[in-house]
């Protein structure tokens, strides 16, 4: 792992959380963006060399709607930059993690996802993400 | 804030954890610590400039027993290095955000802490955190 790309944050209301960040941290989210495939508004914070995402389900069957639904807002996930996702996959099923997406799907923020079971990482939601490269 | 300093991670059994995390982020742990007030035994990773904190309690009244109790292992919460915690406390404070420390602790990896109340930041407990200098 590179480093912490991001962290993820489930949130209600977007506009109203992004207010609130906004005085944490002292800066403005730099963009929305919508996954619509994982039915998901985000937001980003620049943190230094880390972000921070905020996500606000868009549809009450999403992965954020359910998060929300069974445990209320809160921090969602952790993703971590790698080099090569794919290699990366096929190391930590090696090692016995139970990994969500065989192969990395599209994400936000321009990047090549792919989640690590909880069960696997002591109850946290582990993200493996790396850049799309724009020559590809 | 000046960055994400680190993300703390509740854990049942620091020991078997420290593998886990091991195995995910390619290194190991870097030191052990207990910090006696808090109940808890940490170990800690680093991931670039950021780091993973692991944490694991040490007796049943403290945070992390009762964070786990209710929730099971998991983000317990994330940690943004600032440059002078006590004006960040009062900045905050004027924000309208419930400071759970009105004066900062000594907590692990030689720093000062100071947490916000997970109902001012979205379900997120935040961790303030300053370097203690050692000429201090």
């Amino acid at each position: 792992m590179k480093k912490i790309e991001h962290v993820g944050i489930a949130v209600n209301d977007l506009e109203k959380a992004n207010e609130v960040y906004r005085k944490i941290l002292g800066v403005s989210h730099y963009k929305i963006e919508e996954v619509a495939s994982e039915g998901v508004l985000t937001s980003f914070f620049k943190t230094a060399d880390s972000k921070v995402e905020l996500l606000q389900a868009t549809h009450k069957q999403g992965p954020i709607a359910k998060f929300v639904e069974q445990r209320g807002e809160g921090i969602h996930h952790i993703a971590f930059l790698v080099t090569d996702i794919y290699k990366e996959i096929i190391r930590l099923k090696k090692e016995g993690f139970d990994i969500i997406d065989d192969s990395p799907k599209k994400g936000a923020d321009n990047k090549l996802v792919a989640f690590v079971h909880p069960k696997s990482c002591n109850g946290v939601l582990i993200e493996l993400c790396q850049e799309i490269k724009n020559d590809d």
